[in-house]
């Protein structure tokens, strides 16, 4: 029988790679969540069969304190490289609907694009990964052992994975030569890229605490702390006029990048104008002396991800409420210690805190540090020539704001480097409404897949 | 047939009024939610039924661009003085529900104090004046004519009453010599007090959009203006270090009152460690160089009554939003304008936006002015003997800090003296969860409009 090549498996199973992605999509896997419990093993068994669909040796979900781990591994040559596929099956809450398009787990193509919420983030990216796997058995050219590890808390703190990775007899099972990771972005189609940063981060949520009870305004308004202005007052002073943080500390280990770095940077296409109209705003507004991508990329930032107190219904009520609350998150670059950070801020705020209020700190995701890929290995290079062989342009290396907490835990469990070969688009609309994967993004993330395989075998056995 | 006495009608008539009343506290007539529309025209009619049945010459709906007055009318001899009962049958929302310890519209009475939404604010004391006039039509004692102006917005801006007010030749109808409105509180039942002035008040909401759409904290964080934080930013700025409102212009035509004056509301009885330990703070807030008697009674103050924007379920979301809320409230002293106020406020926060937000101002309530008692009327003087034979106490005067705002534009319209003549007591908890009235201020109130009706007819017949 003659060998199929892989093109002509991929083009002929095409539409049932979508079809079986939709399906995917369709599971409401939101971890932060309880009442989606359900949907959550739903999609960890969906992607436990896939796996074994595709051909894999085994695949088994693995318990932990939180929702399972799906495992999976296929063993061609104990001699030959060993890659460990990291994803995530949830997904971000969908909130607010009333924005969506259409439905956001009624997943649907549209002009070459699939729109659901996980789409890009990430299950499109995780079955990219079970697909390639399944085309290069299929045709009898998986060039490395693959692993994979496919948890199931990434957008809820990794609490499971994280207690996994805690227990060193769990880390045999795990090893590899390199944890592959498709979670971040491409600049564009036209420039690929190498994520070779990501920031860290910690998620707190702050309740004042003001009288025990609400109160009318009138009859208490002035003469009573309001939590909601004094809420306000404090989360208006983490910030200088600068749009510096004030946290005392924060900035202590930040490191300083040389003139060189800063000039590699500010090579990366970037326009302003185009930044600014697409997100509709008149300015950016950041830290002074730093550009959006330096602000992004190598500086820390903290942001209120939400906030409510008092009244918030149709028209009127005059009340001076007993609590308010704010949830926020900062992220860290490296040398930032997630748990000084935690102390540095509850400390902070305790000091601003006037005596006619309460206020506590709650941490809601532990935190993790940034993480940096070692320029120099083997790995990043066998990555940058299959992006070259796939796109037709050597990829430009380059530092994410966003956090993949778990990255820096693996690296540390596992000891072995990373690659973040991620194929979304800024412009996916991750996190928000109408979130979308280029069908173009997942067919040549499939085949630069492959090709780094076949690169990192190569390089490994010359 | 023997005339019956009054306190033998009442006391044979108790448990009906208060059946009576509990059948009015199941209706929630919410008017600030669109969606009681339905229990607000029931309570409408509840009212107008009741004062037919209590003997009333005659009671109608009035219908307005809002919810319907109810009118109602007894004339005993035109040449007697005529009073003008002014009360609201709507309620403020109960949101929180969690709180209430037993359902909010579900009357129950415990230890002599009936529990339900509207209890005290306003249902519990409009119903004591029409079992007031019940009660002096069938012993045949009642001395004066007596309207009735109920009206269900007053909780929401009394836009139906306003717009009827507009019309000069509805102003006939109403004429009186006092309008009286019970809807404040006594100082306690031991230390009964008449209020000569009441706070105006303006309600606006602020809007302020960032990016066009949701975004990812991580990929944006740092670099894009984050409406919440912009708000907290415009919101904390509204007071100064020594909590004083910042807006340009705002104390311009605020009163300084005289030593004299101060002095007079230093003696009411007041207990800073009761107040605060009451509201289970340790420490109040309030305007630096004034009490918290000032504070709230002849000082103007900024609430924020609501906030919301980002993600506030449960767990975290790393979003950067795209919008974020506040709703506020000032309450004004005699001489500040309102619609000057609200100008003043909306200028300020046009030049307090950083380019990278869109800042809206929403008008509310379109708001009030302060309300303050003729000092050397008649009607003052009747009501203070009132309160002197039934409570053995002579009322002291008090400011309130709350607001009524139709009754400045009723004393506007209708060029005559006001009355404030309230039963509830500050921890009866209007606006709150377990609000509640107590059967002692219910019966005593009777009493006490009663005697008022006839001091006020022998000085107007002397």
């Amino acid at each position: 029988m003659a060998m199929l090549t892989t093109e002509r498996y991929i083009s002929t199973h095409k539409h049932r790679f979508l079809d079986e992605l939709k399906h995917f999509l369709r599971i409401p896997s939101i971890s932060t969540s309880k009442e989606y419990a359900e949907d959550m093993r739903k999609a960890a068994a969906f992607v436990k069969e896939k796996i074994l669909e595709a051909g894999a040796d085994q695949a088994r979900l693995i318990e932990t304190v939180g929702y399972p781990l799906v495992y999976g591994e296929t063993v061609v040559d104990k001699d030959l490289p060993t890659v460990l596929v990291y994803g995530h099956y949830d997904v971000q809450p969908a909130e607010p609907y009333e924005l969506w398009n259409t439905p956001p787990f009624e997943p649907v193509i549209k002009e070459d694009k699939i729109y659901a919420r996980g789409a890009s983030d990430d299950k499109g990216q995780v079955y990219m990964h079970i697909k390639a796997l399944e085309t290069l058995l299929a045709t009898q050219q998986l060039p490395c052992n693959v692993k994979f590890l496919i948890e199931g808390e990434e957008e809820s703190g990794s609490q499971g994975l994280t207690q996994f990775l805690q227990d060193k007899e769990n880390h045999a099972l795990l090893q590899a030569d390199v944890v592959l990771v498709s979670d971040t972005t491409l600049i564009s189609l036209a420039q690929p890229s190498l994520t070779i940063g990501l920031r860290g981060i910690v998620y707190l949520e702050v309740e004042v605490t003001g009288p025990n009870r609400d109160l009318h305004s009138g009859a208490y308004g002035g003469a009573v702390g309001n939590p909601i202005h004094l809420l306000c007052q404090m989360m208006a002073s983490l910030h200088d006029e600068h749009r510096r943080i004030t946290i005392p500390g924060f900035y202590d280990r930040v490191e300083i990048l040389s003139q060189q770095e800063r000039d590699v940077i500010a090579q990366t296409p970037f326009s302003l104008s185009e930044y600014q109209e697409s997100l509709g705003i008149a300015a950016v507004l950041g830290e002074q002396g730093y550009s959006t991508l330096e602000r992004i990329g190598i500086r820390p930032s903290l942001d209120i991800n939400g906030i409510w107190g008092g009244y918030t219904g149709e028209g009127g009520k005059t009340v001076l409420p007993s609590k308010a609350y704010a949830k926020l998150s900062m992220r860290l670059v490296p040398h930032q210690d997630s748990a000084t950070i935690v102390q540095q801020f509850t400390d902070y705020l305790s000091t601003m805190a006037p005596e006619s209020v309460k206020v506590n700190v709650k941490v809601v995701h532990a935190g993790s540090n940034a993480v940096v890929i070692n320029k120099d290995s083997v790995v990043l290079q066998a990555a940058e020539k299959a992006f070259e062989e796939v796109w037709d342009q050597r990829p430009l290396r380059t530092r994410d704001g966003g956090s993949i907490p778990i990255v820096s835990k693996l690296q540390e469990s596992l000891g072995c480097d990373s690659v973040l070969m991620g194929f979304g688009l800024d412009s996916d609309a991750v996190h928000s409404p109408n979130e979308h994967f280029g069908l173009t993004n997942f067919f040549k993330g499939m085949e630069t897949v492959m090709a780094f395989y076949q690169y990192l075998t190569t390089s490994h056995v010359s």
